[in-house]
């Protein structure tokens, strides 16, 4: 049985408010709670249709599917949701190859990127205060589990940035081209808002600034997509 | 004023089985509007809170914000909302790259890859018969108007890319190294299903076999998303 404090609760945490306030956030899907529970993320309760998880037997709560369904947002056959606590200790970035975020806002943007960071080898994140929030359930379930394995960081992105003092490879429609660009292995490759690109004071931070050139002979496009370029990007970074 | 007719048309179009009776398809935005109005597509009708088009006028409608919003699903400050015709004479593949879709069924996904092939010099895309409709309105929104210059062929996969006798690289999970791999600039790239891949039938097909390798020590990332990998693979073959 699920109790009205409970619904209440996990509804409530679809707000960052309130899983700032509770230090919880939503995890659902049998894939991404598994990658998870095998992570240093800890489980605060699990509520399953199956008895199918390794864990804490304490902490998993075996639900009926139409009870499942009061909190659920998916529509898979089998269901299961699970709420993690977030961490609270501040976080450093201690990798010499980062990617940094200034301003994307779209979870599901977030989540490809936090995916593609995992696929990439890229274990540190680090994101500006009005990035969205990583713990948003849309950003969990787009990371298909990567959120276990790539640490998001957030900060002031000028003071973080600074500090770090390493190549800073901003993206810029006018920028060099990449597949002509002398790149490092280490350094931080910095991607901007979704509208309106990189700021102004981080573009004066960019040690190089660089582009992915339209091929063909139409340039109308308006550009790439900030989750596709960081595909393109990571890869050339990778690559070489 | 809308008319009851005019509303339930509409709302109609949502689904395949009206677009395809009544050969037309929706497009929300100005962005996405202004791109169809300059390319082969032919306006039917277009609603619009301000007279900013050039177009037929006896094919504009003025509406009220309010009226608008009767019919969009975008929430945009000013919003428009047009009607094209489907083509209906069938195309054939003519240029000597291309991308081919066997099975993708997000619409969001298709929108990405389609944008991804305009970005690339990419003019036309091959998509099996169960690969989601391109003039579903998610997919033409994805697209943010690059469906006006890339061309979408829908037909039997497995004939089509028999017809072709071209190169076709096939994306496979064990497939060789995309960096270290031999590859053309002619030919067919051939992206799966997001949950089974390439189907056998198109698997015997593939004259090579490629893949993007996962970086890092972490090989738990189950694979890339296919609009993501698309990227990658449209840059690798594009910037040799």
């Amino acid at each position: 049985m699920l109790s009205k404090g409970q619904i209440k609760l996990i509804n409530s945490l679809s707000q960052k408010k309130y899983r700032q306030k509770n230090a919880l956030f939503v995890a659902e899907g049998i894939k991404v709670i598994k990658e998870l529970l095998n992570s240093n993320f800890k489980l605060e309760r699990l509520f399953s249709e199956a008895d199918i998880f390794f864990t804490d037997k304490n902490k998993i709560q075996l639900l009926e599917p139409n009870e499942l369904k009061k909190i659920t947002k998916l529509t898979n056959s089998q269901t299961a949701l699970a709420l993690f606590e977030i961490p609270q200790e501040p976080s450093k970035i201690t990798e010499d190859f980062i990617v940094a975020l200034d301003g994307v806002r779209d979870p599901g943007n977030l989540g490809t990127i936090i995916r593609l960071c995992d696929w990439f080898g890229v274990k540190q994140l680090l994101c500006s205060e009005d990035t969205v929030d990583c713990y948003n359930p849309k950003v969990i379930q787009a990371t298909m589990g990567s959120i276990s394995r790539v640490e998001v960081v957030y900060g002031n992105l000028t003071d973080e940035i600074s500090k770090l003092k390493m190549p800073v490879y901003g993206t810029f429609m006018n920028g060099e081209n990449i597949y002509e660009s002398e790149i490092s292995s280490k350094g931080i490759l910095v991607l901007g808002n979704e509208a309106n690109g990189i700021s102004p004071q981080i573009e004066r931070l960019a040690t190089s600034k660089i582009s992915i050139p339209q091929f063909g002979e139409n340039k109308n496009t308006e550009s790439l997509n900030v989750a596709t370029a960081t595909a393109v990007l990571l890869s050339e970074f990778k690559r070489r």
